[in-house]
């Protein structure tokens, strides 16, 4: 990525040009002008011609973005449906793996999302058991492992591939691989890896894969996209159905035969239509070039961040993503991120709950998250760890 | 409601300056200027400051949306939730009372809302039966047939208020007594009711309500509310979970203890904010004015359509809301409102699947439908019965 690909970037960005420092892009990412645009222009159409009756031309933008969605994942189009919260998503697609029965198995990475975990609350409930796959000895996700605890009773393989509290990047198609090998329901949490880095479905091998829209796609807040392997949609059985996703006929209440039988008929066109370029303007950009500014700034960061005493950096496994957990020396972790927020940087900050078991595991109460997208530029990093060694000092 | 105050309404509606004339409130209304500004000033919030950094703001319009509709509702903040799509709230709501076993029984009214119908055939898989409670000679559901189907395995009533396809006003408070004197679990869908006509979740004695946010509250497309009374809490065991509704503590996975259990921890802010202003200005205005308007100008409408030959009227029970069902002979329901729309008049047309069990019932394959709101006018009263003699003729 250029120079001049990144100044035009910034340019299209409202965040960029109002004097913030943005490194919370895991959070949530800043939205272009052209995004933006795309929800208002929808919003006015709706209060202008009817909100119904503005729906006809909603329903076409929600297809370019379920196209672009698909493109993206390398996904057929009737593999994508949207979503208001990923989690939400997730569950629903969980839950309709059901009824669960005592005995079951569901076999979890140590860094798995929070929601994840107390959305399996009905399954436990049910008799059904949570259990973590061990770790590599850099605390990734250990494929072999994995490959060692398959038995008949084993429902469903889950993994968060980037979790939130750190740099791990697990290693997603090889877990993928395992789960094949012994067809075994495979679902990945993506929500910090669609457009961050190449994201392909086949690859993984994944059934099930959800993402949030306003993080790094900068899709707007209140939308995410899951993803239903055609072939694995049958074993899908959702508790949540309405007059689109299961219409009633004279037969009875046919289920839609593709993603959409998780859609709800009501949805924000608006949202999708913000969504929806938020997604070209990642597949014009290209997520490799995405990807390969993200490492190197965030290697940068690294970098710079060892350099300052007192700080602990806690990102796992061996190559990481744009994000980066720490601590500082006698900060708490909030503090520190409410105080650089003061001096208008925008960071992250993680208690216990968001990953459990792994926070638990690795014994942190909260860590402090820097992350990376290719809106940011070396004057961010300068002013991120100008401002980290005054509040050190 | 003085000329005055409707003029100044009228004045505040983007949607009535456009130039055409809107019959489909019960689809969605028109949003105010303020509503969408509300919207845009969040979105643009978040673009500025970060999408999460505005979230703080973000959360404060949210309670006070939530504290308006507990005020609409005559109900505590706290028992309100939101939503993305109200159907879906439902769905959560009454996934919330399984685990559904054979032989229990799910009593609802024959206008039942289709989506709830679709909704409820996880619990018939399980074994559970939906049964239709009889209607009185004028077609609405009929309280004392209720009270002689009640035994022990009843284990919900459900209600739809004011049916999709139709004027019909069903006795929801009747109903309610009847659910409340056994102590049965009593769930109204009030998605034509809430905005349209005074709303109060302590006179209904019901145990969940819910609406959508677009159509008479004249909020945006995407947003919901769900009433759950709190001592009724305890009954719902939500199967969807996330860290909001359910965050990890050292002794588990604590549900929330307020309605917001049913929320999820990803929300569009922005929508919340246009929810919220439109949810004031209902309050402001008074619902009882909005629905004596609505009344007045129905009435009108009916009386009009009467005086039309081949005019079929198709509105159940003895007192109508502003949703007025007919058909015109040799006409289809959808060929119709799209010719309309063609006029820039805007009503609505439904199928079978909205309330197959009634549409079944009384043998119609298709309604064309108006819908009322305190911001039509006399002038858009004769566009809408001159364009009917127009294509009758």
């Amino acid at each position: 990525m250029s120079p001049l690909d990144v100044q035009q970037l910034r340019d299209n960005t409202p965040g960029c040009q109002s004097g913030i420092v943005h490194f919370n892009h895991a959070g949530a990412s800043l939205p272009s002008q052209a995004s933006l645009d795309a929800i208002i222009d929808q919003l006015q159409r709706e209060a202008r011609d009817g909100p119904m009756e503005a729906g006809e031309h909603g329903a076409i933008l929600a297809e370019k973005a379920r196209r672009a969605a698909g493109q993206l994942l390398n996904a057929p189009t009737s593999s994508i449906a949207f979503a208001s919260s990923g989690s939400a998503a997730w569950s629903m697609a969980f839950q309709a793996l059901g009824p669960w029965q005592p005995g079951e198995r569901i076999l979890v990475g140590r860094h798995e999302w929070g929601a994840n975990l107390a959305s399996m609350q009905l399954a436990v409930q049910a008799g059904a058991q949570i259990e973590v796959i061990p770790c590599d000895e850099t605390g990734a996700v250990c494929p072999s492992a994995l490959a060692s605890m398959i038995d008949a009773n084993v429902k469903l393989i889950d993994l968060t591939w980037l979790p939130a509290n750190g740099g791990l990047i697990n290693p997603a198609e090889a877990i993928g691989a395992v789960a094949r090998r012994h067809a075994i329901p495979y679902f990945i949490d993506a929500g910090q890896a669609v457009g961050q880095l190449p994201v392909d479905v086949q690859a993984l091998h994944c059934d099930v894969l959800k993402s949030a829209g306003r993080k790094h796609l900068r899709g707007p807040r209140g939308t995410a996209l899951l993803y239903v392997r055609p072939t694995f949609l049958q074993r899908l059985n959702p508790a949540q159905r309405d007059v689109f996703s299961a219409p009633w006929s004279a037969e009875g209440f046919d289920l839609r035969n593709d993603a959409r039988r998780f859609e709800t008929s009501e949805v924000s066109y608006a949202l999708l239509a913000g969504l929806g370029n938020a997604l070209q303007e990642v597949n014009r950009l290209g997520v490799e070039r995405t990807w390969e500014r993200v490492l190197r700034l965030s290697e940068r960061i690294r970098e710079a961040l060892r350099q300052i005493p007192g700080v602990s950096l806690h990102d796992l496994g061996t190559h990481h993503s744009g994000l980066i957990a720490f601590n500082l020396a006698g900060w708490d972790a909030f503090e520190l991120k409410r105080r650089l927020g003061l001096k208008r940087i925008n960071i992250g900050a993680n208690g216990v709950a968001y990953t459990p078991l792994d926070m638990r595991a690795r014994d942190l109460m909260s860590i402090a998250r820097i992350s990376v997208s290719p809106l940011n530029t070396e004057q961010d990093i300068e002013r991120l760890i100008g401002a980290l060694r005054e509040l050190r000092d």
